[in-house]
C-alpha cells in the first residue's frame, strides 16, 4: 500500500510547455502548419510526458497480463475458461496475434500470469505473480479482498518501474482472461453510472441469450457489492480482475516514471480508468490506442478524457490495438526528429 | 493509348475465392473468428489482388507525383507555386513528411516531375517526365490536351510496371503541386455530380475569402470546359492536373500487374477515381489510407466504393496517409503468415 501511494504522489501532469515548444518545432517543418493533424497531437503528447521535444520510443514493451475470472461460471463467455492459461502459454511461445504484432512494432512482450485458476507449467517467457487462482464470482461477494487487489496493483507498478530502468519508453498494456469484459463492464457501470445494458457487449462472440445473462450477472455483482465509486480500490476489489489491477498498475508506475502509456480496447480501458481514479493524473500519460466493438469502451474513453486514434473494429484485446498505434507514435516522432525545415531546405513558406 | 487501352484491357476484378480462402486461414488462427476486424478484411483483400493466400510486401515502394497548375493564378492557394518544385528537391534530399514515413514504413520514394513550371537542376532521385511546363488555367480553356493527359497516363503507367517488375509488391500513391486541390476538386463535381461546395475545401490553408474564390474558379472551369463524364480522358484533360494523370496511370499500372495501390487523399484519391472510370476494375485493386480533411474527399471515395482506414485528420498530401497504412498491410500480413492455429498451440476453440 505504501508503494501505490508513493506512485500515485509521484504522478504529474505532463508540462504544457514542452507540448507547446514541440508544436513551434513542427511549424517549422517544409507542410502547412498542423496538415499533420493528429499525428502532430501525438508527438506534441509524448514530448510532454516524456519532458523532452526530443523523446525517443527506440525501447517498447507490451505488458499483457492474464488472469482468471469466478464470473466465467456464470456462463458469460463463449470460451471455456481453460484458454486463458492456454493463450498463455500461446504468448509464450509467440504465436498469438501479439506476438505477431509486437514484432511488427518492435516491441518487446511481457506475459505475466497475475492469477489463472490452474497454475501453468514453468516456462521462461512467462512471469509468474499470481495474487490468486482467479477470482472469485463477482455475484456471490467481492472478486477478490482490497489487500489482494493492492498486491496486484503493486505487481504492475514495479514491473513498469522495472522496464522504465530498462530503458522502455513507451509501454503498451493488454490482457487475456476468458470472460474479462463481464468485470470491465462492471466497472464501467460503476465508474461512469452508465446504464448497464449500455456498457455490455459480445466479448469474444456471444450470442443474444449471452448477452442478457451478461448484463444480468453484471447488474447482479454490482447491486451485491454495492462498490464505493469514490474508492478506486473498492470498486477494482470487488467487481474487478487481477489482470486489470494489474495494468492499473502498470499505468500508475509509467506514468510516475514519465513513460507514455499505450491503452488497448475495453478492458485495458477499464484499467487505464482504475488508475485514472487512484491517481487523476496518470489519464495525461495515456495514449488511447483505438475504438474497440465492445460498445462500452467509448464510455470508459470518455471518462478517462481520451480520444481513441483509429476505429479498425477490433476486439481482441491481448495488446493488439496498442502494438499498432506503436507505430503511429513512432511515425509521429519521425515526422519531429527527421523533417527539414522551411529555412534548412529552401522552401517558401506561405503566402511567400 | 495503345498503352493505356491494353492495360485498361489486363484489369480484372481480383479472385473473391483466394479471399474466402485467406478468411478461412484467418479464422483457424488462436483468436475470436473476425475478432482482429478491419485488419483481416485487409489481409484478404491484398491476398486476393495478389491472386495468393501467402501475399508478402516485403518490397514496398511511393511514387509521389509533382506537378504545377495553371489555376494557381487565381489566388486559390496558400503557398506559392515555386513551393512545388522546392518541395520535389526536398522529397530528393529525403527532408520531406514523405520521406520520414517512408522510411518508417520501409518503403521506398519514387520523386516524378510530371511538369513543374521551370525545370528542375537535374538530380538522381527525380525522375523527368515533364509533359509540359504545368497546366494552363482551366478557367480559360482545357487544362492540357488529350493527348498529354494519355502521354501523363501512360508515364504512371510505365512506371508501376517497372516497379512490379523489380518485385514491388505495394504501391503507394503521393502528390505534390501547388494549387492541386482546386482540379481535384473540379474532377469530384464532374464524376459524382455533388454540389462544388460541397467539395472545396480550405487545402494547404486558405481563408475564407480564397475558399470562395476557389469554389468560384471550379464552378468557372467547369462551366468553361463542359467536360464529358462519361470520358474520363475528356474530364482529366480538361479540368485535372498532370501528376492526377500521371497516378491514375501508376493505380491502373499497378491494377493490371496485382499490385494493390495505397491510396492516399484528396488529390490521389481523384487520380485513384480517374482510374477507375477508366477501368472500373481497378478500383478493387484500392486500398483507402485515410479520410481527409479535404470536405471533398468523402464523396470520391464513396463513388470509388472504397472505405478509409482511419481518420487522422491529415491534410498534407505527398503521399504520407499511404506510407501510414501501409504499416496497417504489413501488420495484417504478418497476422496471417505468422499466428498459431488452435490446433497447433494447443488452444481450444470456442463453445468448448
Amino acid at each position: 500500500m505504501e508503494l501505490l501511494a508513493r506512485t500515485c504522489d509521484l504522478i504529474t501532469t505532463p508540462d504544457p510547455a514542452v507540448a507547446a515548444a514541440t508544436q513551434a518545432l513542427l511549424d517549422d517543418k517544409t507542410k502547412p502548419r498542423g496538415s499533420l493533424g493528429r499525428l502532430e497531437e501525438l508527438a506534441c503528447r509524448v514530448a510532454a510526458i516524456r519532458g523532452t521535444t526530443t523523446p525517443s520510443v527506440a525501447h517498447k514493451a507490451i505488458v499483457v497480463m492474464g488472469a482468471d475470472h469466478g464470473v466465467a461460471d456464470e456462463g458469460v463467455s463463449a470460451f471455456p475458461q481453460a484458454v486463458t492459461a492456454q493463450m498463455l502459454l500461446n504468448f509464450a511461445r509467440g504465436g498469438a496475434a501479439i506476438n505477431a504484432l509486437a514484432r511488427h512494432a518492435g516491441a518487446r512482450v511481457v506475459v505475466v500470469d497475475m492469477g489463472v485458476k490452474e497454475p501453468l507449467p514453468p516456462v521462461p517467457e512467462i512471469r509468474v505473480h499470481r495474487v490468486r487462482a482467479g477470482t472469485a464470482n463477482f455475484t456471490q461477494g467481492p472478486a477478490m479482498t482490497r489487500a489482494e487487489a493492492v498486491i496486484a496493483i503493486e505487481t504492475g507498478i514495479r514491473l513498469a518501474r522495472e522496464l522504465a530502468d530498462d530503458g522502455v519508453t513507451l509501454i503498451g498494456i493488454g490482457d487475456m482472461g476468458i470472460a474479462n469484459t463481464t468485470p470491465s463492464s462492471a466497472l464501467a457501470a460503476v465508474f461512469t453510472g452508465a446504464p448497464i445494458e449500455e456498457l455490455c457487449g459480445r466479448g469474444t462472440g456471444i450470442d443474444d441469450a449471452g448477452l442478457r445473462r451478461k448484463i444480468d450477472v453484471v447488474r447482479r455483482g454490482v447491486a451485491r457489492n454495492r462498490p464505493d465509486v469514490s474508492d478506486a480500490l473498492d470498486v477494482v476489489s470487488k467487481v474487478g480482475g487481477l489482470e486489470i489491477a494489474g495494468l492499473a498498475g502498470v499505468a500508475l508506475g509509467a506514468a510516475a516514471a514519465r513513460v507514455p502509456v499505450v491503452v488497448d480496447g475495453f478492458i485495458s480501458s477499464a484499467a487505464a480508468l482504475v488508475a485514472a481514479r487512484l491517481a487523476p493524473a496518470a489519464a495525461a500519460s495515456m495514449i488511447a490506442s483505438h475504438a474497440s466493438v465492445e460498445i462500452g469502451h467509448r464510455a470508459i474513453l470518455r471518462a478517462l478524457g481520451l480520444r481513441p486514434l483509429f476505429d479498425l473494429e477490433l476486439r481482441l484485446g491481448e495488446g493488439t490495438g496498442a502494438a499498432l498505434a506503436m507505430d503511429l507514435v513512432e511515425a509521429s516522432l519521425r515526422i519531429l526528429d527527421e523533417m527539414a525545415t522551411f529555412s534548412s531546405a529552401g522552401v517558401s513558406d506561405r503566402d511567400g
